[in-house]
């Protein structure tokens, strides 16, 4: 008879929905670990099941989701995930999701529009979740939208160390294709020691998507620009800043994002001769006919792999975490 | 200078999501009111954006969704319309679902299994729902993994009235497919005066969806089956029963159920020679495909236009509410 | 000066309420663990109080309470003992009930009706409750009512065990007393091979306590009948169902059931010449005149002992919590 | 077609636990007002069942409960009743406990006990509790236990205009049998113009229930003492303290309470001589044996039926809730 | 006997905070209503108390409150102020803050920082405020940290109509003093007429106050140039701007903002040689030594008071939230 | 490949606030601990910021806030800490107020009046606070107000110890200052095994700050008089009631106080003829102006550092938070 004492030990556990296994695999690779078995089937009205495989009783559980459409299946297969932990007694649960989905709906334009960037967040809260990690999330101020830790990473390291091997500093030009994006570009032309140039869209507010005038601001003329953004989505506004560019004298054009989300057609819209390079991440899986011979794509896996393991391994490598802008 | 106080008056706003316009639209038009124009689109990248054209300050609002598939897109949709409207200051959110989804997800069967259906309620609390309002939901407990008002309605008197008026109860019996739905069966027993039988199937726990064995319990030969249930999904299990009650000796095998789920191909599996009616009601859409011959569709319009308007005149049919089992 | 860093042990306390210390003891037994001292009192106008007598900070506990008569003041004693515990900073709080109280109120049958078995769970949650474990809820949905982890025990080994010594599957008919339990002996009709048969009960809805009909569907004559059910109340249901059998030529009446409630005059009623053994467990605490000489009691303290043990240990013997229906 | 627009009427609905029926009684009376009818049943094996029979639907309902004994029985039963209000759309939900429960486990004396009172405010919030209304709690700060409105209504006003008809303020001595409850004391005789004496009761604090010496301090020799205090449980107290003073030359003691516990054996107990007369409101139901011919007991039913009222209404009577000391 | 039926009137309810009861009074007299009286005192030891003087039972209620400094000290006023409302009553809760405090602590720029914008809105949730109204929030997704209705009103209509009566189109450029605030800068020169420059300021992200270098682009020799601004703080940025505008040629510059939040010494940093004119809204109370000859304060009451009225009656006025930007 | 397991050791990290910096090296020189250096600064327009300069991930972190002046600065900034530390991953985050703010607004004395001290506790918990530990709270209710465990150490045996060296019990009186505080003293009274005396203050309840009549009950002439309380604000009602001991006969008049508000005069008010000396503890930082030759101030930091090291090692010395009365 007496006292039941035990070693309190802590394990990670590492799985992934059907949205990008490949990433997940890489992740799981760079950590030296295995990914956890689930049994995740979506039935024949739509709905979705999903059973972790192995034990997940204490342990401290990451679960990465992608965001590449389907958005909406990809977010209540991560939610019933998150549920199936909560109600398996996962001690921590930790939702990794590289790219944060309804990002660009933040806050509200007009009256009685949602801001679903914060529901969200509320819903992975209400499932389990006890923490968020994501990529370069499209407004910093997201990470208020959660009650609870929120791990932003950055991916510019892993873009700036690419271009700091392949283009000329000399004849390099960082290009802001956006008023709103300067800061970032500010930061890269810093970095790179380019000089900056700013494309200014003015937009008629009253036919929302009609870019009216493309002003270049800064020296573009007999130089490579290299186009920052944090994603792209159909490519169409990118492209539209490369024929300005070229249109104003550039002799290239790279364009650099975080998030290649390359919805339809923008595997065609992007192979356009304006645009001499793409570079982006794998932080959302691409099909091959989204793929094209000028693209490239960087690994994000070893910063998420670095990441979680930090998180698991309550490490202080706050660099990591430390913004860009 | 002095004082300022207003009357108080409440009104209702019915608005819907995209999954069943024409359900909306019927119930609409039983109440004599209008829908109310939200603006709903899906982006490029699969994002859902909604935005209420009218007013919903200090509303009773009424936002319809059917779980037809895709469910998760629907999901997200009624989501953010809830969303929106609570930031834009509605008095009361009544989230309508004819069909509950993800309602056979009521349970743990296994560990490390969610619990989907409660998952739901939780999702729709958290957006801001005051109330929810479903038909004749999987199991009856659901209504207690939401934390507030559930009107639970029920389509049986809907599809009583039909089959008074069609079948004659000399020869009739009504046949529960399932062990589990035998109390239900027993109520439409009672209800049209009409002796009971029951199919007894028993499943291979290790060859989940492969069922074994078919019994018939009570008298079928020379009948006029006629075959409840709550769903149809694919429609093999309805099928399977059907040939059970005719290699019986059923004269007649008439199928009647609330939600016409129908997930392809149960288009094609239903229009088998063993039935010779389906009845349903319109509680989820169908397209042209999944529509047949014998398939019968009586409206659900009358009974969510009477329940939302007791609803929301505060009303006291608790007859409408009340269980039928 | 410098960092200070401590061993993160774990340790198990297990405690219990007054409703039934024989079963707690014997679960400590089991574990080979000490029950905690708690120094509960109800004062002269009935309020309870509790104080535990050592130290719960940062400890894994487990509260023992089984929910016999007077419910209600076992209730409020364990959500107090919960309470003391939050406030002590214990640093998880399970709380073992081996007959979830209430859960026959799962749902709303009609209007304006409570839906107890909901508010139990979240009465719990609120007092500071991270986890329940129970055993054979009369409902499965019950479990998704408790926002976090909850436990699901069957005792069904337990009394499988016991039969496969003492009865011969070959006159073995087992037998569900009531439509809504026939998925349960299906169970044990596979587990132990033997055939099945059911009883209909048909209740007047005007007379509710009133049961008109015993039709027997299956073979019983000349049979060993093994009635098998969750829980024994009153045992008027069980006798009729008893009576029902021996008039259609049942030879044996056996009962089985988890939970024996046996509220006043049980132990008289079911002390009937129509039943010849009732086996239960030791779920729920039983006096001498609850007693007789049919009765066999089951102990469920070694299923309770290994559970808590792997709870605690974090491990991952999920068949324990996996369901039998 | 076109927009739907109702007026917003309110409406009151009154109903009651099992407890006390007969203040319920009252309370209506005085409103001029029906109590709802409310089908209560406790089952045989001790759980409780509650449902309304009239329409709630958007009504401002009050539920009022007294917490003698059983006070967990009550608790639960109010508790359900709550959950079934929530439930059924009551716009409104306010209990009314004349007499709060476990309102001295209002803070911790020592470690690893429970603060009840707290926990009670919060099971309430979590049934569904909108407001509680409340006579003369034990501490104020309960108050702040409840996280939302709070009426604390107080009795003194109908206790002192009994005793401004009945006693000489000449001959009137004030005593506080308590250092803790000087304040009321204080109050009393403020307003009565009478002096103030105190009883000293020192505690053993290894003894708890022991008190060792009562000091007397003021005049209390040839007076009419009026001993006053917030509640009476079993008398104990008050009769050691009615002796001291008539063994200090007391001609009358008077004892003056709002709350009658009278836990057994009070009626026996405080029928002494060394009283000459209790006088107590009715917050408490009395059986036969709890009540002798010294005993007066005061309706408290037309101050809440006020405030009931004034709560409906959104009155501004603060002074009905404005505290004596 | 019978039921107790009443009007549901609804009356509005004016108070204000100490930090700015000028404003408050401009809206009061606005809107025709009187300010509730509210006792509020700091007391010795820098505690704050408040009381409301009349009746708030049922009332919607709105407090104003400015966040000039002491920043600190308002907020917990505030809050009080609130929990005050919230215990007495009070059916709806709007807290008026015409400049958001701590709007500029929205994000982590680094690991182990606040997001303090997030933290304001959970507080007064927490307090049991149920909206939000403020003007120009410095970023639009801090709506987004409240959970609830979040009124975001825009004072560029009130300036752009003093601007249209004061200068003259055809000289003016309107300038944005900084990268981060473009998009506000190009809907001011879309709606004056007039062409836009920016200054674009590198800051040495090592020196964090310390501005390296001014760039200009666009047009600005021989125009007057409006300097557009949410907000001015200490002053300093706004004239190293105006100075990098004199030093490339400006005839004037004038600047404009809407929360004129002046931190010591701004008002004698802004009465610089190189401003000819700043504008400001009185969100914000100056006192006299922040006041200064070139400084012109346009009242910002009537669209607070147009505001509350439309909250108030629920009218559907959207255009007065609907954003400029 | 395979499983990642870490070992799990728990870190401490106790950092401070500004008020009382003096206090928290003490503290941590006592536990041998270093404190977290934390990066905290006033704005220009009186908004503060923090930033933990270590790693606290995992980390179970106290903070230290000391109460005095400005008491709302001091809120602010230990809630925008505990925001940083629950958004940077802490593990548990106890807030260590030696003086609990707004302790005196436990209640509402009248209608429309705050419970600031529930609203703190609420502020702390939605702020992301686990735990609470303070000294000598001004109601033991109080612990109730929070949502989770309180630590409610008691500065008695501090000041006891010092007594017991420095009078002479046998010309000792023990006095309370006020009705309100008699518990206190009577502990004083056994512990040093000194007679009691009582001040009885009448307060007209039109004129609250004027104190009518001080009555002295118990002896005092030709007595050391010892007046407890649990703090000193300004300094007034001690005084009167040193002023009454000494006209009354009383030799001596020593102050004991656990907390040291001293709002000002209170330096000046204290340094009394009538008051022979005045001993504290440091709960409160004290400038040179509010000190004086009589006034002795005590060391708390051994109880602070005590208490942190038991809650950190789970130690159970629960006589550390057992009260005194």
């Amino acid at each position: 008879m007496g006292s039941i004492v035990a070693k309190n030990r802590k394990h990670l556990v590492l799985a992934t929905g059907r949205s990008h296994p490949e990433l997940a695999s890489s992740v799981a690779a760079e950590m030296g670990a295995d990914l956890m078995d689930v049994d995740i089937r979506t039935f024949a009205n739509g709905e979705i099941y999903a059973r972790f495989q192995g034990s997940v009783r204490g342990a401290d559980v990451f679960i990465l989701q992608s965001y590449c459409r389907p958005v909406n299946e990809w977010l209540m297969e991560q939610l019933i995930m998150v549920d199936a932990l909560k109600r398996a007694s996962a001690k921590r649960i930790t939702v990794v999701m590289p790219y944060y989905p309804y990002s660009r709906q933040d806050k509200k334009g007009r009256g009685r529009e949602p801001i679903s960037a914060r529901l969200i967040a509320d819903l992975f809260k209400t499932a389990g979740a006890d923490r968020i990690m994501s990529i370069d999330i499209h407004a910093s101020q997201i990470q208020g939208f959660f009650d609870g830790p929120f791990d932003h990473l950055f991916a510019m390291p892993v873009l700036l160390e690419h271009f700091r091997h392949t283009v000329d500093p000399e004849t390099l030009t960082v290009v802001s294709p956006d008023m709103g994006r300067v800061r970032v570009a500010d930061v890269w032309s810093d970095k790179l020691g380019a000089p900056l140039a700013i494309i200014h869209k003015r937009r008629d507010p009253l036919v929302p998507n009609q870019v009216s005038v493309h002003e270049i601001v800064g020296k573009v003329r007999g130089r490579t620009c290299l186009l920052v953004d944090d994603m792209i989505d159909t490519g169409r506004t990118i492209v539209k800043a490369a024929e300005a560019l070229k249109a104003n004298g550039a002799t290239n054009v790279i364009v650099a994002a975080t998030h290649a989300i390359f919805s339809d057609p923008a595997g065609e819209i992007l192979n356009s001769d304006v645009i001499d390079k793409v570079v982006v991440t794998d932080t959302l899986p691409l099909r091959d006919d989204q793929r094209f011979e000028k693209l490239e794509v960087l690994s994000i896996a070893p910063l998420l792999a670095r990441a979680i393991t930090e998180v698991f391994e309550d490490g202080s490598v706050t660099s990591l975490f430390d913004g860009a802008a």
